[in-house]
């Protein structure tokens, strides 16, 4: 399909649970008031069957598809989300959620606590990713979906793919975990801290507070989108698209953007801060960095997975990704295998880095395109 | 030898060059009362032979060897320098200098503008790594040094190696290029330009001019340098040190450095600030990010070394060097043996990324012991 071509039966929401239901979290802590956003494409079909949960990455949101409401563009996975795409409306109910911490509808750091009538900031509750993922499995439970057919995601959406079967095997009967890491490595860690330390640095940061002071730590936040954006790329990406092209003829001899790549990662860091809340940065990344979905298990991956052991995995990930590299997915692949999981597993070729995932890569469609077939028609 | 064992024959000074002889730069503008900071060890011979000239990395300074004054830990580069090292002091009249732009004596942006009795800022004039040579050269002169036997450095240094050897091949015998390219790459501009953005966006930069506000802007620096820190140490080496080590008893529920690799990466931070200027790490980097050998030759590397073919080269890589990878390395090399200089070239295996050039390397110690012996004994 065309990006953006209308997609019937498109919904949205924000589900408000009680305070009788709170979002328990891995802290200890908890959230009463919980409110969850939503956003869903195709209709559910009668026995319930139909539904696939996306789970969505780290700067992203339930706009998967569609127009996205604030930026105008096409949602971010339309290019499988679709008539004739992988996931067609006409055959999927498909549901993605603004995670919890987040900025785009669900309950997170800019929420307003129902206890203090304020912001909460950084009295906000540190989250985890499986945190999120028992805020979507009461969003499922809620919409009255037994069980899902799928549930996939990259980046930090694989993340969540990976606690969704090992936390709630029985309510899934298939996942794809694209790009991603069964836990975050001492380099991934190091580039969060970066990026945290660039927003808390920002005098407009002012401890988290700064909703309620009517700024923003703009800068900072910025600053901190410029450092993870080149970990989304490879340096093969950046070469063949950069270079040292110059913006204009010939240097500046000073400190403007000279360089085409200096000038793309101001934009980058600008747009963004115009998109994103920086203490829902700090929250999410935190969230990453927690992730070790081995680490209940005294490190024994397999354990983690072995009550998935009737979900069928699909794991992908890009050879130029160094991000989440390869390595990473062999790690997930080898102990679903162990735990005696249906697991397929693909590296794809590309140079286009962690991004891969969101950009135009047929193979990555035609895999998940296979693999959802299959899942349709193994029923 | 140990660390910090006494060198025989031990100097240190600022040569100051009088108003008649400016240091003339790339960009057009000149530096008047220019003032370079050097340390020297052992003792230039006879007839003035036995003169090999380290060139110094992007933070690091003239205090390749001996103690460090400010900081009192023993020089970046005492593994190579001294009693029975490959560039014993008995032997070797060994030289090196802050490059102008730097914040150890040389004349750099926090230095006293003469025209106006105020510290430059930021109207201290765009350097290039040329400049810096420039500048090198004149103090080589100055001291009455025909000749050098090598001029030997690491990362940035490696680029003021390769531009002695394109602009000064006959005041040069050999010459050893450790870790680095000979031009920056798009992702090298990127990570760059990150850290000049966070030392931007800090308030008390104040557009350059905070020495005349008595401020700095420490947090951006410290954030600078955390980013960069994380460029210099590999995936591998980053997991083995640091792996995700708590630094305390259980998580912390909180924004605290949780994990041993933040404590690290914070402590860099902070201990950088306490040692470097700000605007010399915009200059500097600038510098660096302008450097490609090649350009003033329509892009043919060759063409630069051309004049260079009598001088001996010996080219230095590591496997796991992200900033510069071998790939740069043997770039250089086939533009060497395409221009028929005598090149010898090794990657060192190993994993500690980029930094390798500034750890313990017994195969980098003893490739430099072979070379600079054949060297010696080659007259």
């Amino acid at each position: 399909m065309d990006d953006g071509a209308p997609i019937t039966a498109e919904d949205s929401g924000v589900w408000r649970f009680g305070p009788d239901q709170p979002l328990r979290l891995d802290s200890g802590a908890s959230i009463k008031g919980l409110e969850i956003a939503w956003r869903s494409f195709g209709t559910l079909n009668a026995d319930r069957s139909n539904a696939v949960l996306i789970c969505h990455a780290l700067t992203l949101d339930q706009h998967v598809a569609g127009l996205h409401p604030v930026s105008g563009k096409p949602g971010w996975w339309t290019r499988l989300i679709g008539p004739g795409q992988p996931l067609d409306p006409k055959d999927w109910f498909v549901l993605c959620a603004n995670v919890v911490g987040g900025c785009m509808g669900s309950t997170g750091p800019g929420s307003i606590d129902p206890a203090t009538g304020q912001p909460y900031g950084l009295t906000f509750p540190v989250i985890t990713i499986g945190d999120m993922v028992r805020a979507q499995a009461m969003l499922v439970e809620a919409m009255g979906i037994p069980r899902l057919a799928a549930v996939v995601g990259g980046s930090m959406g694989g993340m969540q793919v990976l606690q969704w079967a090992a936390d709630y095997p029985e309510r899934m009967e298939a996942c794809v975990c694209v790009a991603s890491a069964a836990r975050h490595s001492a380099q991934n860690i190091a580039f969060h801290e970066v990026g945290r330390q660039a927003i808390m640095a920002d005098p407009d940061w002012r401890g988290g507070a700064y909703a309620a002071a009517g700024v923003r730590p703009e800068k900072g936040l910025a600053v901190a989108r410029m450092a993870a954006h080149i970990t989304y790329l490879s340096e093969a990406a950046l070469q063949r698209k950069f270079g040292r092209e110059l913006q204009n003829d010939g240097l500046s001899w000073g400190f403007d953007a000279d360089f085409q790549v200096e000038s793309y990662l101001r934009h980058q860091g600008g747009a963004f801060v115009d998109r994103f809340d920086a203490n829902s940065y700090l929250y999410i990344t935190r969230a990453m960095d927690y992730f070790d979905l081995a680490a209940p298990h005294d490190g024994r991956l397999v354990e983690a997975f072995r009550p998935a052991r009737a979900v069928k995995f699909c794991v992908l990930s890009f050879t130029s990704d160094w991000l989440y590299p390869t390595a990473e997915s062999r790690h997930i692949v080898r102990a679903l295998n162990a735990a005696g999981a249906r697991t397929s597993f693909l590296e794809i070729e590309s140079d286009k880095g962690h991004d891969a995932f969101l950009l135009d890569e047929p193979v990555m469609d035609g895999a998940m395109r296979g693999f959802l077939a299959s899942v349709r028609n193994g029923r």
